[in-house]
């Protein structure tokens, strides 16, 4: 037999009788989706977390909070989607289920960036219990009864996280923040631990889009067209925000981005026969829409709308999400994804956006619940509120 | 044949004659294994090294001096460790041996923790030479005589590295240090630092608990009773940690440390049948150990047993390594583990512990001789002391 | 049969008609590789973007637009590599494709090392268009012509790329900065953020020497002999840096750097029968060069040749390039690797360093012209030239 397995004799010298296991296809299949399954945990834990420690006086709060919401978000999200797939009435863990889980919480550090600074611990524990259970129930019906295709989640993730969010944001209003806060900036080295949140998401973008797609070349066709997608929009990116900005320069909040959208905007049609160019040119979209949105339409929005969004989450997960499902319904049209059903696909589209925008709304009222220990204004961006602050570096 | 494996061209277009190696399991097990020995290597590299940079003025040597150990210790552990398993009277090194290696490594980097700020690099390479030959006879011992388990070696590096190097700390004790030093402190840039070493030690411990499991759906589930075991963690810490301090808030060094005692703990147990709730309550008992330990033991150690831990390994590393132990008998116990014996699980855990506090003991009688360049007093906590540190950053 | 890959049932219960691809060796082996993949990425964006950001007000630009060049050069790199290999006229990605597109971009950033902060990004990227290009021909030569062996790249990728942006930094010579400039130095956290880069480059140079070895046996051989040299260099660069400086103290810039030289050196002879001695050794020596180069030739390379090289690439890429092309003549000469040709490994390093050292030249002079914005003596080394940004930390 040329498929000797159990030639090799590990370290530990103990006999083993898992060894069939290992040449059956179901653990070979979860050895190699493990790699994949440990670069979605760097993107939510490092990526997302360091993100948002651009604030200069809510760096603790930032990595600190995404890391309790996330452990906290992935054992609930375990058990809301593992209701949905009971087998013997148990719920069974396996390496698919926990990459999901992971995904789950994606959903609310996206909120989270929303709110950032302005809410208390207990008001976003509260967000991930109610928005991961709408999140599985979404899921569900985009997934099983729609039957739409999804595999980079810019609709069930990236656009119902962000709208999501927003809603919250607008029922959170805050008055007293509508001329700005002396916290709610960077400073220089806040900027560059953000940029680890940066590169990280960016680098590992390909294994979030590709992880539950179809094992062998659908899932490297996912992996290859987010890559596409992801280099073309920093391109865009990088040109657009110097194209806006005084002088020609470069704004790090767009750079910080931006950069991502392409891994956004793909995600629905990462898996589906869009080609080099297609993928491309999403990124490339996705990368202009993000930036302007940045310098154009966050502020209108708060200052008009009453939303605050304290990481622009509507430009890196909200209108990215959109173009994203956009993106997969003309594909599927186009046919480029078989046994795809465009009415579907905006189906899902439609769904991912009603019940983030009505369930984070509804979360939102009881998030403004007067005992939940919501920071005044004044403290808002702030660590010192939640956290044992010794030696606060020195901020001119 | 189905299975053709020479039909991908590589992309430097040689032919290779290497293919039916690929095609046999042990190639392509040390394929499978090369990103769970990488995850073991960031874990060592920018895990530890990382999570010690919190001090403010101590960055350079923790980060630095690290990566100095790890990368001698490494070579050392190699020699040590082969020399037990000699073949042809060579040692063959393989993708498990410098997984092992590393692990080796490990032990120092725990014990270096306790004595952080307080040693020169020469005492600490003299510790890295006998505490990884320790180190490798208890390994010999535990693996091989009493045949336990230990799969994440929560007794045999965590335990042992922990009370090897308390004992060290205990030896060089410094009675000048009783009040405290203006430099045993961190500021707010250090803690962030800190907190990258802590994220990526928190993600990527399932593969350290499964790195040298039976492959197959054994490692799996000590990937996944690692997962569930570190996210109940999370959330006991930070209870524990706003409960204990002034006004609710939470405490840097206790998110830093506490959140991983869940890896440590389950790692005695991380491929037996405990099931999700095993693995959760080993967590969630981890987490409370180990920040209820930072807030009142360590004061304690320090002040009446002559114990400076620097960086509360026995908080991290030490307790929760016994409570790994004890589980591991409790599951052996229960018939957890085909063909565990209880009795020598127990007695894995006390030669570890034996090992540890004698072998550390002498280790640091040696580490005391007055001519390896130990700092005084006043030069604690100082990179100036060993690097030419040419802009400190100013702190109030 | 006992090979019923099909059985195992994906997250999303869809069906499937993929599984054949899965259970084919083209994409086993491609599933395989997306964790080298991974790997490379992360030494491109994280390694080369945060070793750069030692410099104390040149972080933006140095992880920015590493992100930039990288992000444009994969997209070039592809093409200018497909070009080579194209399948009925069009250019076929694969995995193996980009991680080559990733190697072509490495040329470029090794590049941008020596003229860092002393160019605006459109220098930068016509530097990009024209390295790429003729890094793609001169690979071609080497691997399709001379049939040479450089799987780590020493040759073609680490002395191509330093010797090339050494040129450009003799033509873009700046008489004004002779004695120095204020900004071109680092701070206390400035090189902490530039281990970060120097430490995953370190992790993950294994995955860089034996991405494109032929997989299998060979490929671990890679991994090994790398880690190996990469474990001997930190101790000699350690050594070295404390034999040298004032007061035996270590130097940062030299733990960043040389500690790294050992990846480079080894990887021509990466993937050869050198054994554990000869990969350690080669390492070992990279390490001495390397720091000494830094201590010793850095200042007379400026002084005398007019080479203003800002992070050193000529130590830690260029002489240990070097190295490894010497090194691959002697192993191959001494039988190392089935059928290598030592004359045509002369002849590679010959051509890589004629390629870089003429092409590096015209590039230069390219660059010069007036109209791409080069930055002005008193702006060199300073993010706001080409940033907005907003609170820069104070530096005494």
């Amino acid at each position: 037999n040329r498929y000797d397995f159990p030639r090799f004799r590990l370290f530990s010298e103990k006999k083993t009788n898992h060894l069939p296991a290992t040449k059956s296809s179901a653990a070979l299949t979860s050895l190699l989706m493990s790699p994949v399954f440990q670069d979605v945990h760097v993107m939510i834990f490092i990526g997302f977390g360091f993100l948002m420690t651009f604030l200069k006086r809510y760096g603790f709060s930032s990595v600190g909070f995404n890391l309790l919401l996330a452990a906290f978000g992935l054992q609930w999200g375990l058990l809301t989607q593992g209701l949905w797939h009971l087998e013997d009435g148990k719920i069974k863990v396996t390496i698919f289920k926990i990459i999901n889980a992971d995904f789950s919480t994606a959903t609310v550090l996206i909120s989270f960036g929303a709110v950032l600074g302005k809410t208390s611990p207990v008001q976003l524990l509260i967000m991930t219990v109610l928005e991961i259970s709408l999140f599985s129930i979404n899921e569900h019906l985009v997934a099983q009864i729609f039957k739409a295709n999804d595999v980079g989640a810019s609709m069930i993730i990236h656009a119902f996280g962000a709208y999501f969010g927003l809603a919250v944001a607008r029922v959170l209003y805050r008055p007293g923040l509508r001329n700005g806060h002396d916290n709610d900036g960077s400073v220089y080295h806040s900027d560059l631990f953000a940029m680890i949140g940066t590169v990280f998401l960016w680098m590992f973008w390909p294994s979030f889009n590709s992880a539950i797609a179809d094992p062998g070349l659908t899932q490297l066709t996912a992996v290859i067209n987010t890559y596409l997608s992801l280099a073309a929009c920093v391109l865009s990116a990088y040109a657009i925000s110097s194209l806006v900005e005084h002088k020609g320069k470069l704004d790090m909040v767009h750079i910080q981005n931006a950069t991502l959208a392409g891994g956004v905007a793909v995600g629905t049609c990462a898996d589906m026969a869009i080609g080099p160019y297609g993928a491309m040119l999403i990124g490339f979209v996705a990368g202009i829409i993000s930036t302007v949105g940045f310098k154009y339409l966050t502020p209108i929005l708060a200052s008009n709308l009453g939303i605050q969004d304290t990481c622009g989450v509507h430009n890196l997960h909200g209108m990215p999400g959109i173009l994203g499902g956009l993106a997969g319904i003309v594909a599927v049209a186009l046919g480029k994804k078989e046994g795809g059903d465009a009415a579907m696909q905006a189906a899902a589209l439609a769904s991912s956006l009603g019940f983030a925008l009505v369930g984070g709304a509804i979360t939102g009222f009881i998030m403004k619940l007067p005992f939940w220990g919501q920071p005044p204004d004044q403290n808002c961006y702030d660590d010192s509120i939640y956290w044992e602050v010794r030696n606060p570096i020195s901020h001119k």
